[in-house]
């Protein structure tokens, strides 16, 4: 399949989750939202756990395109992470979040799924750990162990999507205990400006 | 309705949602795992939003009464919320956690649910917040703003629970990072001999 038909389906797949929810997400409603048949739909995808595998899988890959490059300065780096993971829900998104909260109940009986969280958690973990692991070396952070430090931001990330969804809260709240925390573990307080 | 008739529902419908999940709850399979009809139940509560109310309401007065109480040592009780937040599942929960995921999905569509997920924050955050200053305040822990680390603790913990979901992860891996996180914020170490 074509890229452009593959970001067809999975953007189609986006609202119809949002909209409908899980147990109500349907192949026809996906194809409703997009210019195809399901018949086309299924002829790429057999299965709506196969294209919900997909559409996390892609997921993984915008999340990772918005974060600041390795090159940068890890203070510059950490930043980035935290407002990729901790800015406001864009305008458009409305519903996402949902979606992905009952993905995730999901997951203790769908494989697929499951493994895709774990990447994810993987990836998130990976770059955190890198970012602090650069810092230290730099002299930029305090000593500190990057594996604890990048399941502190992870885990509140997680936290902060059950609480949006579940409280309406803005994870802007968790932000300010993360940063404080970082202040404490790493002797550096995220949004400082950092010296060209 | 007495205790007892409330007790049975309420454990039933715990049953049955970790059973069937939030999307195939009927108040008929509740019925299936109570001695009761489900006119029975129906006459009891009108709604499965307001049974499922009920069933989040009974949830905070049971995290309530797992907690050491307020006359404790300060210590003494911050490692009993870590026990209450952060202990191994029981092992008659199974389903328990996802069910939750799955009520909390579900809390932008029922404004009851929201209320009581946010009854059940304010509580643990007001344990928490009142631990944390009776222990600044005996001089057992450092200054600290005792509303951000009960929203520390707080957010690790929907993080655990969602990591727990989603991950298969065991809640003690958050602990083990909320614990060093509280030996920064307080200058103490959860789990360490309180003296009598």
């Amino acid at each position: 399949m074509d890229e452009e038909t593959r970001a067809e389906i999975l953007e189609a797949t986006n609202r119809a989750l949002c909209e409908h929810g899980y147990a109500g997400l349907t192949v026809q409603r996906i194809a409703d939202e997009s210019s195809m048949t399901s018949a086309a739909i299924h002829y790429h995808f057999d299965t709506k756990e196969e294209l919900l595998n997909a559409f996390l899988d892609d997921l993984i890959e915008r999340f990772e395109s918005k974060l600041p490059c390795g090159a940068a300065d890890p203070r510059t780096r950490l930043d980035g992470v935290l407002d990729a993971v901790f800015s406001p829900k864009d305008p458009d998104s409305d519903g996402f979040p949902v979606a992905i909260m009952e993905l995730k109940a999901q997951a203790p009986y769908h494989e697929l799924f499951r493994e895709r969280f774990l990447d994810f958690d993987g990836v998130m973990r990976g770059v955190v750990a890198d970012i602090v692991r650069d810092g230290v070396a730099a002299g930029h952070f305090d000593e500190a162990d990057p594996e604890e430090i990048a399941r502190l931001i992870t885990t509140m990330s997680n936290g902060a999507h059950a609480r949006a969804v579940a409280l309406d809260e803005h994870p802007a709240e968790t932000r300010r205990v993360v940063e404080d925390a970082l202040e404490l573990h790493l002797g550096w307080t995220p949004g400082e400006e950092v010296d060209g």
